[in-house]
Formats: C-alpha cells, structure tokens, sequence
C-alpha cells in the first residue's frame, strides 16, 4: 500500500483532500502543526478527521511561529469580518502567516522521506480562497521543482509528487466531492476567530466561504455558528 | 541599513557567512533553530557569534524534528568517525537530516518577509561538505525560484534574494575569508558529538572538515578536541 502524507488542518478543504487521498488507495500518514494559531481548536478536528479516515499515524509538529505575528497568531490583533466573499488577490489579508505552507510543506517533505512515502496531498485551493499566495498552482509547481532537489531520496531518482486534487474546485464543488465520499463535515473547524466554547464565529473570511460553499451546494451545513 | 536573516548553527560556516553580511553593510537578524538535535551546544555557539557580530536580533526557533530520527537526532544512532574527508555526494551519510534546509530556509523566508528583510544569507558549502543535497547551488536556486511566488512580499514584487558567500569555497578559503573579517574561531562549534563538557569529539566528519580546513589554511585551530 503507497504511503501519503496528508496536511490536515481540520478544516473543510484538509479533510476533503485527505479523504481523495484515501479514496485513491493510500494509506494516510495525517500532519498537523501546532504554530500557535489563535484557532489552535483546529487540532481536536485534525484529530477526529484522521480518526474517521483511518490514517496510519497522525504526527502533531510544533514549530513556533509566534514570532510572525498577523492576524492568526496575535490574539490583540482583529480577524477581518464580514468582508464580500471571493478571490482577494490584491488585497492579502491580516490573517495571512508569511511563508506558512512552505514551512509546512518543508516539514512533510521532511517526514515524507522518512516514512518512505512518494506523495504528499495538501488541499489548496486557488478559487474561493482568501488569496494567499502560497496556495495557488505556480506556487506549487515551484515547490514541487524545489523538492526535487532537497532530499536524498530525490537525489536517488525517488521524487515526491506533490498531490493538489482541491486547487482548481469551488468550494461547492469541494463539498460535493466531499459528500461523495461521505464526509462528516460536522466535525471539521474552518473558523478563524472561534469562540472559547468552539462555536464558529459566521463572520470571517473563512466561515463566509465556508457557509455559502453549502448554500451552493444545496447541504445542510453543520456547522455550529455563534450568529 | 538593509537588513539581512543570517542563518547561524553556531558553526565555523555560518559565522563566516555572518560576517560577510556584516561586512557587506548589513544588519543582522540572527537566525537559529532548536530542533532536537544531540550537538544541541551549538545554540551556546550561535548566542556568543551572533553577540560579537552586534546582530541586531537573535530568533532562536523552536521547530521539532525528532520525529525525523538518524543519527543527529537520535541519541542510540551512532555519528559515523573518522571517515576520509571528501565529498561524499554517492554516500550522503546517515548524519543527514531529511529536508533540513528547506525547512530553515522557510523559516527565513516568512522571518525576513516580518521583518520587511529582502536578503537571507545562509553559509551552505558545496566543496568540503558532508555531502548533503540542499547544500547544493541547484537547490539554492530551485528555493529561490519558489521563494519567489510564495510570500506577500514577493507578489508585491519585492523578491527576496538568497545569499550563498561561501558555496564555492574549500573550507580552508572559508576559514582565510573569516580571518580577513577578523573572527574569533574559538567561539563557534563544529562537531556533531560533543562530550558532556563541549568538547569536540575530532573524529566526525564535521571535525575531520573543520581540523584539515586550518592545516591547510596555515590558521592555529582554537578548537579544544577531545583526541
């Protein structure tokens, strides 16, 4: 059975990627990271999410990111609310973390070498996303050329394909696959300013996207949002 | 002044490269990783390197990689000694740490786009190396390609430049560069298996690098080795 690591946040789009890959016949090595998200409650999602998908193991890493501040891991910091729904290429939000999934990818990479594992799935999503460069399709492909060159398992002929089954859905169309392979997506978090108890806020970048991804797709959401 | 993220294990390298970016008008954000490994001594090194450099800070980043096991991280593996100085590009040896300068190097990149930085130098040496492949010019030049579409800053168009001064140098042309720019060897550690009281085994290959880098370089080695 072919090893992948699966980037698993918790939200709606690690989940669903996550569960493509398990359909596709891997077998699932779940990562998640522990980088000092104001969210950090995404991390008891991971956990159920791997759980209900049978993945081998579930690595947690700690990698620090305090130190870059922004709207994610600075809780004096405001998460934008309310904002109009859609691709916000020319305005990058305060909740962007510099550099966050190269560091994150950096990591599989790293774990994926060590478990003896060709592919990677992460579920970036460059059409109802919140613009964040490192989630778009060149982006990708220039980490994929980089990988090529990192690690020794590389330089032995063995590269690392980098899967993205997400980057070109909507995310109506995310959750439609999703329920095709029957995803609870009752135990996903997608809020990025969720209450101590939980509760998604409705109001963020990430919970607008969320909830009209269901309306679109004709799902109940089940969600549980504060307004 | 321009601001540079200096990447600084604490070894003979880094701090040459450190003082090259001083040199070249720079500040200095030093830059350096706990990440479970057993010559941890380093950290010791990089705090009194990057205190004699003035570095204007010193982020010492918390990134876990013991999960990633070999023989840097994993006390019961053993640092392979008194293996003949060369590359060893055939036989990358078991001291490597998978994907370890993708992930520093990320690192640096969301650290310098912070910080409003648009230089990160990092000492990597394709001469007298241990073989390692991201220490490679085709792999400095396949992250920089990348780095180039994965943060806000550089969709802005403020690219971030990767400075490599020392990739073509025999250690002994390092060591020469580093006491032109009037460095004090005896502050910075080498070796990968240190005695309990720091002491440098003289034996891994890092030692056996570093001690024939001095001989040739005509330079006493400060360095206080156990054998």
């Amino acid at each position: 059975m072919r090893k992948a690591v699966v980037l698993l946040s918790g939200g709606l789009d690690s989940a669903t990627c996550a569960a493509v890959a398990k359909d596709e016949g891997f077998e699932l090595y779940a990562l998640s990271f522990c980088y000092g998200q104001r969210h950090a409650v995404e991390i008891a999602s991971a956990r159920r999410v791997a759980q209900w998908l049978g993945a081998k193991a579930h690595h947690i890493a700690e990698v620090d990111l305090s130190a870059f501040g922004g709207a994610l891991l600075d809780e004096t910091s405001q998460v934008p609310k309310d904002r109009p729904p859609g691709p916000h290429t020319r305005t990058i939000p305060p909740t962007y973390v510099p550099a966050r999934n190269t560091i994150f990818l950096s990591y599989a990479l790293g774990w994926a070498e060590v478990l003896d594992a060709s592919d990677i799935f992460i579920g970036v999503n460059a059409v109802d996303y919140s613009g964040y460069p490192d989630c778009r399709p060149e982006y990708i492909e220039a980490f994929q050329k980089m990988a090529a060159l990192a690690t020794k398992r590389a330089v032995e002929g063995n590269n690392i394909m980098i899967h993205t089954p997400l980057i070109g859905l909507s995310k109506a169309d995310i959750i439609r696959l999703g329920m095709g392979l029957e995803i609870d997506y009752g135990i996903t978090h997608s809020c990025y300013d969720p209450s101590v108890d939980g509760l998604a806020c409705g109001r963020c970048d990430s919970c607008i996207l969320r909830r009209r991804g269901f309306e679109e797709a004709g799902v109940v959401d089940p969600t549980r949002y504060q307004t």
